[in-house]
């Protein structure tokens, strides 16, 4: 009888669990610099894709709506105050029927850089965070994981600390 | 005076060409079998990306709001009617700060699959157009040139035709 209870409370505290965890963005925990996790990332436009092979992953970078509209306008040195850019990261893998194509399939994580000059003047006005796996874990243990940021985005100090350039998307005849 | 009217008519000829290429999608051809240029395929979200190593080139594989919902839900064999996918095709290169980043160059073609299982039985239920370089050109000839596409398709008959799998995003954790 007490074993039966015990699987019984077992079961209810994983059904506990489960009803958390499926009540989504909620539960994401913040970045140690205070930034929220931006659950609607998936929503935003798509600023160009890559392939680091190197780390043999694929990527996709997305804005938030001032930022696409930064994009579009090419005022991206700097980018304006509360543009956002999202980087989107899979692991490699050839696609099942066409091989020679790379794909995504294991989710990696999600970064993000938050442009304010002013708030985020001591990480060269941006405020970077990045989600870990499927379960979405915060990175880095304090504030300091963004000088490990800050190290990998130095050679494009020049271009506003951004890699990507928007890739051209054409909406009628070019003139 | 006759090489200055000359002069101005011509001024006024080219004025009239830019206002007419600045209005965008209103002067992109249609494709041979009618689908009209889907203007704001740029807003719509992404799906997947890839980058075809055999055709040194990039893609962002988008959807519109029909096909969005499919993909988040797993109605993806077969896609809805009123799902269309668009695939936004680069040239490779290296990214000029990170050269082991692959990212697009030049844009090559966007090409979209609208799916209508009566509309377009012909062609395994998906219309076909693409349209080509920055003037975007719609691609064929004729209607025959979707057996051109319906032929790469073929491996994934059985995936109602579509190569792309949509990519993992989480939006909360893993449960």
């Amino acid at each position: 009888m007490k074993t039966l209870i015990a699987i019984s409370l077992t079961v209810v505290a994983q059904l506990g669990t489960s009803v958390a965890l499926a009540a989504g963005h909620d539960s994401v925990a913040a970045a140690p610099n205070g930034i929220e996790f931006p659950a609607d990332y998936r929503d935003w436009r798509v600023i160009s894709v890559s392939h680091r092979v190197d780390h043999k992953s694929m990527r996709a970078i997305l804005g938030n709506d001032t930022a696409v509209a930064a994009a579009r306008e090419g005022r991206t040195n700097p980018w304006p105050d509360g543009a956002v850019l999202a980087k989107v990261v899979w692991k490699e893998a050839p696609e099942e029927h066409w091989s020679a194509a790379i794909a995504p399939s294991q989710f990696v994580h999600v970064e993000f850089m938050f442009k304010d000059a002013q708030k985020w003047a001591d990480t060269g006005g941006w405020g970077y965070a990045r989600w870990v796996g499927d379960g979405l874990a915060p990175y880095g243990k304090d504030v300091a994981f963004a000088q490990e940021c800050m190290g990998c985005h130095t050679p494009v100090k020049d271009r506003d600390w951004v890699f990507t350039t928007p890739a051209v998307m054409p909406v009628g005849p070019s003139h």
